[in-house]
């Protein structure tokens, strides 16, 4: 299947002989819906595997307990929920963790400002979210750098320009051009004019959350921002077992504005959880349990995913590891756990330990994104242009893990069993020995048969060498450039552009730059 | 997990001081035993596909037949068995061709010369060859060109040296500086001396099928290998429905002599299969019944495997492609289908169209890795080496791939749930806030732990920066380099290595060459 046909043309057609040229002439920006499986899970664990790594979290809950560091209200909530408070450590009687989480939902819409780019996240979902977090950039041109605003506005582009991604993402690079205490402003304004696809708040300070949540409802409007979930942030405990007054602040602002945090174990095995697949399941779960009950507590019904980052460590060099086994064991088990929640669930990404856009990166990737869509994963951040650990978002592995995404898309859709799909007609027609390429199914099936690439190379031999025998990154290149060359920004009404502008100027203006 | 640890030591120690040191200084020869899978498979299609795609490929059978040409003997063994005759076609009643097949048996070893390197193929089993048939090799130093039976005989050496390869394959690549008709006693020879891993006959002759016999009975001794299977061939079906006596003359031979076959549609969709994966695996599954209905027609209990080589077809280029989601379908599909016919299953590879051995090398062939786990595929051909659609071996791609085969024996696996496993008394000795690098749990356990590549890179930045920044194909042709320097053959009863190496030259000598 071509891009053009698993997509969606963007909508908002007007009528008219202009508008009809317009769209012929401007470049076509697809889409494709959020991923609905159609193919079943992969379940590793066993019932007697599951009711134990679930026992052990509540004994870790109930004896041993978990740290809501400066954070006096927590506490006070804790106490009042049932909890045994001992300074700062919480211990969560049997059961009562669960319990609380049940007022989460199973699943929840986060609101685009271009409704068809909302997106449903649990169920048999799956949305797509960009890579988060990285301090540096790299490209095949200039190398590896710090990454600055215009390094973020171009990979906020490139999402946009994305077929197969779902989500405009959070932090896709550092702007360590910007003071630190006025970055996420940049940033969430990058998101919001750039895009028109979901995105993720700050959450690096409350004061933080609160400008994400003000500055959304001068985009949305304040009413539906009160009443809708807008925004899905990344709320990380600080494993193990440790939930610090900075992250639990920003969760408290968006859980009492109804808006989404993904509530996630940052863990890399041997160092934050133990060196064991099931050791460290018993520790996501209890973690999480924690952080979802508390979310829970602050206000009950608020938006919360299950989330899981995990990784091992390399016993040699003391680097984090990716595409492993372990990690794909831990994915998939966390997957049944969360389930079993009836939580959404986060996890995997195109993730690797490569510094280059190679064939380290691509192995490594390729093995998370396809265990991330075995596991029932709901929402993937990270899922293209992760580099060297995450501290590179690289522009050209962007639009090469993006690409990968549309297989994603094909797999889960499961097997068409019409009688289209059967084709008995054309094996009939075509016979013993015969040639498909021109019998009447082929003809009317082909456009739509199968996945294509938009990046890789499918070119006889002679024809790739002739054009200069370009590896995967340097094709990739060329599309990068493409993309931002092509790019138009989505309509905005200029009245919430102002304000938003007006928003920013005010709030960078009324403080010094602080660069720590 | 380190290789050491996966892995056991080749065996056979000799006692006394000098057999000692011998074994402290020669390199060692890790190998990990084939897997066997503690993790289920994961099965898309539902009751109702599985039944629609039986009974559409019992009327393909019936109603449009399969062809054997040139085969006047399988004409006459078919009809005996009720089918009717028409010219070439068989036409198969319903129901027959899944009867024939209950004779063939479900499981069954493949013997290796050294016992500690036998392999039993089908049940939860997986077992891994290397690439087979590419005219061309590939690597980093010497660019493309055609291969010699010197690129064979260093393509052997890897994969005798390689810890997750657990067998030595066929035609690794084509020695296209042999004659034709003198190429597969050659290639025999490599593998019977080269390697004591199992491996495979030649196909592209009757008679050259019973040179491997004659070869094979030379090497392990005549009486062995009347009890025993000591080679799987691979014997392709003309897709569509199409059973030439060329290849069906070499499956004659071998399940007369109790060798089994990989019976196997060879097919690009879309070309020799319609352009939809139901239709597609209705077909596969009509020819490999077909096909294996006739191995046990010639002899009844001969083992043979379900064989499924499916790739779909760029309808731009019309190149085929590698690592699709339609593939993975098929593939997950047809082992389903597989195992309700209680048949070994082989399917998937490290299969890829990219001309290099980078990032689309790598992305394509960890998705039919993957994928191939998942299919609970039994015999994995091209498991390493593949490149460009199969037309070459490389060098670099044949040990990265290698190195990839360990995260599968390491997912399959499954999870330790054994107190150990459990890590109960790490979480409670480390506590909120703690560090697991030094605690108990994790200086017992560490050792064994993770998976470790044995390529990629896993250094900081400023490490691998000062060590030149190489990629992952740089690095790999530096193992390539250190495996082709410690190599060192197997040990061979001189009197054996005689008798093949004089068979081989008699053989030669009895006929000129021929080049087509």
């Amino acid at each position: 299947m071509t891009d053009e046909a698993v997509a969606e043309r963007r909508g908002r057609r007007a009528g008219g002989g202009a508008a009809r040229r317009a769209e012929r002439t401007a470049p076509r920006t697809e889409f494709a819906r959020f991923i609905t499986r159609n193919i079943p899970d992969l379940e590793i664990l066993n019932a007697e595997a599951l009711e134990i790594i679930e026992a052990n979290a509540e004994t870790v809950l109930a004896e041993i307990g978990v740290n809501f560091v400066d954070n006096p209200d927590a506490l006070a909530l804790w106490k009042d929920a049932g909890a045994e408070i001992d300074g700062e450590r919480v211990r969560i009687p049997r059961g009562l963790a669960r319990r609380l989480c049940a007022t989460a939902p199973r699943t929840f819409t986060q609101h685009a400002r271009n409704p068809e780019r909302n997106v449903e996240i649990g169920g048999r979902n799956l949305v797509l979210a960009p890579v988060y977090g990285p301090p540096f950039v790299r490209d095949v041109a200039a190398g590896r750098r710090y990454a600055t605003i215009e390094d973020f506005r171009s990979f906020v582009k490139l999402g946009q320009m994305s077929t197969y991604l779902h989500h405009s993402g959070g932090t896709v690079c550092e702007p360590t051009d910007v003071a630190v205490n006025k970055r996420h402003l940049d940033m969430l304004h990058a998101h919001m004019t750039l895009s028109d696809k979901p995105y993720m708040g700050s959450v690096t300070l409350p004061e933080r959350a609160a400008d994400s949540v003000e500055m959304s409802r001068l985009l949305f409007g304040a009413d539906f921002v009160d009443r809708h979930t807008v925004m899905t942030s990344l709320v990380n405990i600080n494993s193990p077992l440790t939930f610090d007054s900075v992250m639990m602040g920003a969760l408290e602002v968006y859980a009492r504005a109804g808006q989404a945090c993904i509530i996630s174990p940052f863990i890399v095995g041997g160092a934050m959880a133990p060196v064991t697949v099931a050791g460290t399941l018993t520790q996501v779960l209890a973690e999480v349990l924690a952080g979802v009950a508390y979310s829970q507590l602050v206000r009950p019904g608020a938006p919360v995913i299950f989330g899981a980052f995990v990784t091992s460590i390399d016993m040699n060099s003391g680097a984090p590891t990716f595409g492993t086994p372990e990690a794909a064991q831990i994915t998939l088990g966390a997957g049944q756990l969360a389930r079993r929640l009836g939580l959404p669930y986060r996890s995997a990404g195109a993730f690797c330990g490569s510094k280059l856009p190679d064939a380290q990166a691509a192995y490594e990737t390729a093995n998370s994104l396809n265990i991330g869509l075995m596991s029932g994963v709901n929402f993937m951040l990270h899922a293209c242009g992760w580099l060297e650990g995450g501290l590179v978002s690289s522009y050209e592995k962007f639009v090469m893990d993006a690409d990968q995404l549309g297989i994603l898309h094909r797999l889960a859709a499961g097997v068409d069993i019409s009688a289209g799909g059967q084709a008995m007609e054309a094996i009939r027609e075509v016979g013993p020995g015969g040639h498909y390429l021109g019998c009447d199914h082929t003809q009317a099936h082909y456009k739509e048969a199968f996945w294509r690439s938009g990046v890789l190379d499918y070119k006889p031999f002679e024809t790739w060498e002739e054009e200069g025998a370009r590896d995967t990154a340097t094709l990739a290149a060329a599309k990068v450039a493409r993309m931002l060359g092509d790019y138009e920004a989505p309509p905005l009404d200029p009245a919430i552009a102002e304000a938003l502008a007006d928003y920013v100027a005010r709030k960078k203006a009324a403080v010094p730059d602080a660069f720590v």
